[in-house]
C-alpha cells in the first residue's frame, strides 16, 4: 500500500476504503451491473426541472438526480450529432474514427460511411464479457440500406429497434423548406423508417408514437434480459425536430409542443426506472441519462435552452456542448448528490467496461476516464481537460475551469469561424456564461493549454472522413 | 357549501377538504405561526443550485427547497431596492406610496424622505396582532441620521439591526470610483454606520463579518422571542456590491468572490433553519426567501445571474424582476413541491397577515394576494396578472402566461427606453427568454391587456415621491 500522509482517523478511513476498494469498485461476475445509457437528442443544459427551466416539468429526471447524482460540468463528445454518438461509444474523439467532416457534419440519409468496424465500441467490449446488447432509438452511425455495414448490429448490438438517422432526414416531397421549425407539421411529411433489427416495420414511422414505441420496447429488453447482464442504450430521437409528441402530452406543456416532447421523454425515463424497479433490477443498474449535443436554437420555439450558457447545437461554446448528466444506481450512488466535475460522455466508456469486467482496448488511444470511483465515492473527477471540436478542427481547450477559444463560431448561421490571435480565455467557474475575456491576466494558464493541445494534437492521425461519400438517389421513375 | 361538480371518491374528498379548510389554513389563537422573511440584495434568478447554477453551492437553500416549495414565477415587486421593499412591506405597488422615482430610483444617503407614516406596514399589522417583530440588516426605506421618521422601529418593527441603506453608500474619499466592481477592494473603503436600534455600534461596518453578524443577531431574535409569535424581516446586504465574505467563506466557491457570498448567505440560510428545528419552532414557523430585485450585470463577475431570463436589475425585463421564491414550513408545506403560478412579493403581506390572524387593511388598494391556500395545498396561485414598474412608469403588464411590453430599457446604460408602439407581446411559458414577439398573431390578447393597464391606471392616484429631496452634504470643515 502507498504511504498515506495523513494520519490519526482520517488516516484509518482512508486505509479501509483503500483496502476496500479492490473488492467494492469491481463486484464480482455474479453481480456484473446492468447498464443503460439514455441519451436525448438535441437537449440543453437548461432545459430540465433540476437544471432550473421554469416551465418544463421534468418530474422523473429531477426525481432519478435526487435518488443519484447530478453533475453540472458534463460535456458531449462533439457539438452535433453523428460525432457525439461515434464517441459517446468508442471512447474516443470522433477525429480519431473518421466520424468527423467540417462541411458535411454529420451522415446523411444517403451516406456509404459509417463507424469503421475496425473501431471497437461499448456494446462489442461488454457482449465479449458475457452481456445482452440492445439498442433502441435513433442510431446515426451508418445507413444500412447504402452499406448493409453500417446497421448496430455489425457493431455489438444483438438487437436493434428503432430509426437510422435523424427524424428529419428523409422528407416526402410534400414537406416545405424549412418545414422542421413549423408548429402545424404533419407527420406524413417525413418518410422515416422504423426497423426492428434489419427489417422495416413502418414507413413512414408514426413519429406521434416514437417514444412510446421506444419506450415499450426497451421496457421489454430489459424484462427479456433480466436474468443476464445486460447494456441497453435507448437513444430518444426528439426533442430533435420535427416535434412530436403522442396525444396523451400534445398540447399539455406550458412550455408548447417543445415542452410537451420532453415532458413525454421525461415520462419514458420514468417508465424505464420503474420497470427496473419492479423487476428488482433497481440497485444493480447503473443508469446514465444525457444528451447528444445542446440546444438547437435556430428552431426558435421548436428549439430548447442552454440555461445560462452561451450558444447551442452546432457550437464549441459550452451551450453546444455542455449538456445534463444523472447518474443513477440505487445504493451504490449516493443520492441527491451535484457533481462539479468534469466529465464526458466519452467517459462512459471505460466506466461500463470496467464495471462489467470488460476489456478496455489497449491498443489505441481511448479518450474516456473511468469515473467509476466519482460515481460510487463521490471523489474528485480523474478529468482534467477536454478538447472542443467542431468537425475535424479543434477549436478550444480546457484544463480545470479554463477555457481557451483558439476558434469560435455559432452552431449556425455563421459561414465562418472568427479565428482568435490571440486566443481567448474564460474562467468557467466564475464565469459559465463565457463573457469576460480574461487571457492578457493569465498568460501563463495560455501557454499552459498551447502545450496540451500539442500534446493532443500529436496523438491525433489523420483518417478519411467517413461522412463525405454518399450514393447518389435514384432517378425518379 | 358550494355545489360541487366532481362525483364520488374524489368529490368526498374535496368535499372533506373544503369542510376542514376553515381550521385548516387559520391556525388557532394559540397556535398562530412565526413568521421570517429572509431578502436576498441583487440575487439573480440563476444564482442559487436549485435554480441551475452550475458553480455555486447553495445546499441549504437547495435543501429548503425540498423540504418546501419551490417557485418559478415569483416576482420581486420593483427592479430596483427601495422600491421592492417599500411593496414587500405594504403589499402596495411602490407607485401608491411614493417610494418611487424616474431619475432617483432609490433612497441615497442623505435622502429626506421615506416610508411615509401614513403606509401600514407587514410588521405594524403583525404587531397588532400580539407579534413580537424584529428586523436585521438592510433597510433602505428612510435615512434617520437625516429624518427621524426614517427608523424601523417608526414602521413597525420592536427591533432593528443593520445598516440603513446599501452597502456601497458611504463611500470614503479613498474608494475609487466605480470601487464596487474591483476584485481588491477594501473593506476601509466604505464608511457604512451599522446600528443596533437608533445606536451606531461600528461605523465604519467590517463588512467581511456582516453576514455573521446578522445571523447571530437574527438567531438571538428567534430564541428570545420563541415563547410569543414572531415576525423576523432578515434583509440581507449581499450580494450587493462592493462584496464581502467572511475569512471563512473567502477564496472558498469556484464562483470567485461572487460566489464566496452567495454560499456565506447560503450557510445564514442553514444557520435559521436550523435554529428553528432545535429551538421547536420549526413546525410553527413558514420562512419564506427570496432576492429584492434581479443581478446587477454591469458589475460583471461580481454580479450575479439571471440564468436563461433577459437582462437584470434595474430592468422590467424578466431578469430584472423574477427572482428566486422558496417557501418552507416543515408539515404544514408538501416537501419537494415545485410551483409555477404566477406571485409576487407583495403577496407575502396578505398572506404573513391572515396567517397571523391580523386585519388586512381594507381603506385602501392592496395589491398583494393570499398566497395561503397554494402553500399549504398547492392549489394554483390567486394571482392572475402583474404590473412591471421602472420609476413610476408602467412599462409591461402580464396577464396568465402573457407579457406585454410597453416600453423596454436595459437597467443599467441605455439613457432613454425604448417605447414600443405596437407593444411586443411574449409568451413566457414557452418563451421565458422573451425572445419572440408573437403580438401580431395574437391581437386579442393584446386588447385584453391594455384593458388591464387601464383599469390598473385608474387605481393609481398620483403622490409625491419619497426619493427626490436630499440634505445637501456639510460642508468641508
Amino acid at each position: 500500500m502507498k504511504r498515506l500522509r495523513t494520519t490519526g482517523v482520517m488516516g484509518a478511513l482512508l486505509c479501509l476504503a483503500t483496502c476496500l476498494g479492490g473488492t467494492w469498485l469491481v463486484p464480482a461476475a455474479a453481480q456484473k451491473p446492468n447498464i443503460v445509457i439514455i441519451l436525448a437528442d438535441d437537449l440543453g443544459y437548461g432545459d430540465l426541472g433540476c437544471y432550473g427551466h421554469p416551465t418544463i416539468r421534468t418530474p422523473h429526471l429531477d426525481r432519478m438526480a435526487a435518488e443519484g447524482m447530478r453533475f453540472t460540468d458534463f460535456y458531449s463528445a462533439a457539438e452535433v450529432c453523428t460525432p457525439s454518438r461515434a464517441a459517446l461509444l468508442t471512447g474516443r474523439y470522433p477525429v480519431r474514427s473518421g466520424m468527423a467532416h467540417d462541411q458535411f457534419r454529420v451522415l446523411r440519409n444517403r451516406s456509404v460511411g459509417h463507424l469503421p468496424q475496425d473501431e471497437i465500441t461499448l456494446p462489442e467490449g461488454l457482449k465479449a464479457a458475457g452481456y445482452a446488447t440492445g439498442m433502441v432509438g435513433k442510431w446515426h452511425l451508418g445507413v444500412w440500406s447504402i452499406n448493409p455495414e453500417g446497421h448496430p448490429r455489425k457493431h455489438g448490438f444483438g438487437s436493434f429497434f428503432g430509426l437510422p438517422h435523424s427524424n428529419d432526414m428523409d422528407p416526402t416531397p410534400a414537406a416545405p423548406k424549412g418545414a422542421p421549425g413549423r408548429p402545424d407539421q404533419d407527420p406524413g411529411w417525413w418518410n422515416a423508417p422504423l426497423y426492428r433489427n434489419e427489417e422495416i416495420v413502418a414507413q413512414p414511422a408514426d413519429q406521434t408514437k416514437l417514444t412510446r414505441l421506444y419506450t415499450e420496447e426497451a421496457q421489454r429488453f430489459i424484462r427479456d434480459h433480466k436474468r443476464q447482464p445486460f447494456f441497453l442504450y435507448f437513444a430518444h430521437s426528439f426533442p430533435h425536430v420535427p416535434l412530436f409528441a403522442s396525444d396523451r402530452f400534445r398540447g399539455t406543456s406550458r412550455r408548447g409542443l417543445y415542452g410537451d416532447v420532453v415532458e413525454e421523454l421525461d415520462w419514458s425515463v420514468g417508465q424505464i426506472l420503474e420497470t427496473l424497479r419492479k423487476e428488482g433490477l433497481a440497485k444493480n443498474t447503473l443508469v446514465f441519462f444525457t444528451s447528444d449535443n445542446g440546444p438547437w436554437l435556430i428552431m426558435n420555439q421548436q428549439g430548447g435552452s442552454a440555461g445560462l450558457l452561451r450558444e447551442g447545437k452546432g457550437s464549441t461554446w459550452e451551450g453546444g456542448m455542455r449538456v445534463p448528466g444523472i447518474a443513477w444506481w440505487p445504493g451504490r450512488i449516493k443520492p441527491g448528490t451535484v457533481n462539479a466535475g468534469l466529465a464526458c460522455m466519452m467517459d462512459l466508456f471505460p466506466t461500463a467496461l470496467n464495471l462489467g469486467g470488460a476489456k478496455v482496448p489497449d491498443d489505441r488511444v481511448i479518450d474516456g476516464v473511468d469515473l467509476r470511483e466519482t460515481l460510487l465515492t463521490g471523489s474528485p473527477s480523474p478529468r482534467k481537460s477536454l478538447f472542443y471540436y467542431r468537425g475535424t478542427k479543434l477549436f478550444a481547450a480546457r484544463d480545470g475551469h479554463w477555457k481557451l477559444h483558439l476558434s469560435t463560431q455559432k452552431g449556425y448561421g455563421q459561414p465562418k469561424p472568427d479565428v482568435h490571435e490571440p486566443p481567448l480565455l474564460f474562467d468557467l467557474f466564475s464565469d459559465p456564461g463565457e463573457t469576460f475575456n480574461v487571457a492578457t491576466n493569465h498568460q501563463n494558464v495560455v501557454t499552459t493549454l498551447f502545450k496540451e493541445i500539442e500534446t493532443h494534437r500529436a496523438t491525433v492521425v489523420p483518417v478519411v472522413s467517413q461522412l463525405e461519400s454518399v450514393q447518389p438517389a435514384p432517378a425518379p421513375r
